[in-house]
């Protein structure tokens, strides 16, 4: 059944977002006041559940929206916010049809936020659902593409009026490529519409109920820090009944370097954090998100599966363009839902798409007896 | 009045067109081989006068049709001849209308030859005029664009049948910013349709009969080498009566240095000529097309005005891809006609545009006495 969501939520769901964005995404913290601003506009925005028929018909036509580029650009340059809607109405206009929903393509980071603007702006419901279950760097690494979605047709829309349409067919590789080179040049980062589908396809391909979980994430984080609760054990409580069934504590110490540039249009990097008790050193590489955590050499955790970086004290999530010296933080392994985890899954967002030589082993996987 | 072209026509077509391509925008030959075969599977080509109204109806629609990259890329990648007709059947499909004609938008090397593979493979004619008068490097570098025809909306199409559609509203040099960027990443070269506009605008805004002048010029370079005449005094004689009425020879010497690089999506260098008679040099600056003659120091022709590069004895153009240390050459300066030396113009495609601290002074000028 639809919801309603208020700007009373906002400030739990972008937290909720964070946790959810690995490290990448974005700061939701900017796409947040944005769409208070919109809410507080237009009024409220209605969201949809993908389970519910009578929320979203079979032939409902839905286009994903969502920001693009390096976050390390994207806390620096502020969209106008017509950006996402003039790419959404550019894109109906070369399908000569009007969407009936939007989604986001991915729920963690800003892209939880921007499908909310385009929602406040046009009147448009949203539904709970997304394309990446998490936060990943590139167009192609979707559910929706893993299960047969076409990305392109998509627009990009830069801050000047400017919009760039791009169609590769079915190769959502190459509309990345594309795409990533036209937010390079409008500035390192752009807004985007993509995957556009029907609500048959949105309950094939997407993972379900990613807003509701990032709002309720959010929400346990904050009330545990206001009860002195441990915050990890509230995510973990959280976790426990939905897709996202295990988590681990991988590390907890404090951050002792971070190697971070922009290149390719992407943030990339790593970090090494150093054990509060001495000894043992954590070790992570991230491509806008958190992509591999290696303790004294071991792989404790890889894309897909979430590794999420947390205030030691508050349970506040660490975007990788955050993180600074000195900061005494939380690693967590959180595992993904299954249908990112199939061999058709792996192949587009296991971790050799990132060029990393390692095998994908479930987090919850005890590496010692090789059980979960 | 309209009339035909045929294969046979093309040799000479792209002797001409290399000359108006000041040493740039792509070797003819390539694109020539490709209008044979087309004409030989299709049919030759019915070219319009833009001065006749029976060939052109004010309210006829044009686009625009031509190949962009760097030089040094397009010789070795070759187009498979669909990618520009696929670049004007999604920008009829964008706009909602089919085209009456296509044009060049330059008349310089192998953008004469792609609008003319456009016209034998779809049928439609292909207008005696062009949006440069020459060639160019950057696509807002159009008499069109000059006087009031915006360049956009565009399609880039690459080999593998993908498209870009470009919307930069009436600013054509951030349209060729994002082209340029999408060229490089379909691998340095593309096939484009651009400068949809009315057979009124293109009678406003064009260098008219520019095909014509590349067929003759060629054409008299070929008759001038069978007869032993001396070809830069024939290539004068078919200018004079045009609007191109001034041929000055600049230099005589060989080549002793060039420095050539592929950079942002242009093939950018310099080159150094020694004087047969020994003492003087002549050096050279190009993006793409050559940009600036100075020699001993002195400017002796500067863009928009023409800068080619001979070889001495055959008359035959050099393009400044195929400029080799030792070869024999006369570089001779074109005057351009007098609707490229404008203000207006000037501050699109004058020296400045191309970081160039000098003025344009005209090549016809006698820097002595400062008389024509």
């Amino acid at each position: 059944m639809s919801w309603t969501l208020t700007p009373d939520d906002l400030p739990d769901l972008a937290r909720g977002a964070a946790l959810l964005g690995t490290g990448g995404g974005g700061d939701p913290y900017i796409g947040r006041l944005m769409v208070e601003q919109a809410m507080r506009e237009h009024g409220p925005v209605t969201v949809l559940d993908p389970h519910d028929p009578a929320d979203l018909a079979d032939e409902a036509f839905v286009i994903a929206t969502a920001m693009m580029g390096a976050p390390t650009v994207m806390i620096e340059k502020i969209p106008r916010g017509e950006e996402p809607v003039l790419a959404l109405r550019r894109l109906e206009a070369h399908l000569g049809r009007t969407a009936d929903a939007t989604i986001p393509m991915e729920c963690g980071g800003i892209n939880s936020m921007i499908p909310l603007l385009v929602a406040a702006r046009t009147g448009l419901p949203v539904i709970d659902a997304d394309g990446m279950g998490r936060a990943f760097p590139e167009l192609q690494m979707e559910t929706f593409g893993v299960y047969g979605v076409a990305g392109s047709p998509m627009v990009v829309a830069g801050d000047h009026g400017e919009s760039v349409l791009i169609d590769t067919g079915a190769d959502n590789h190459r509309m990345e490529y594309l795409a990533r080179g036209t937010a390079i040049r409008m500035g390192g980062s752009a807004l985007i519409a993509e995957y556009p589908m029907s609500g048959h396809d949105v309950r094939r391909t997407a993972i379900p109920h990613t807003l509701t979980l990032a709002l309720r994430l959010g929400r346990a984080i904050r009330e545990a820090r206001e009860r002195l609760h441990d915050p990890v054990s509230a995510i973990a409580e959280t976790l426990a009944p939905t897709l996202y069934r295990h988590l681990r504590v991988l590390f907890a110490g404090k951050v002792t370097d971070v190697e971070r540039r922009t290149v390719d249009g992407f943030a990339r990097g790593s970090a090494r954090f150093a054990a509060f008790d001495g000894g043992a050193e954590l070790h992570t590489v991230f491509q806008n998100e958190t992509l591999v955590a290696t303790v004294d050499g071991e792989t404790v955790a890889v894309v897909p599966d979430l590794i999420c970086v947390l205030e030691a004290e508050s349970g506040e999530p660490i975007t990788t363009e955050a993180l600074r010296y000195g900061q005494r933080v939380v690693v967590v392994g959180i595992s993904t839902p299954d249908m990112m985890r199939t061999p058709e899954a792996l192949a587009v967002f296991g971790p050799a798409c990132f060029g990393l030589d390692v095998p994908f082993v479930p987090v919850e996987r005890d590496r010692a007896t090789d059980r979960v």
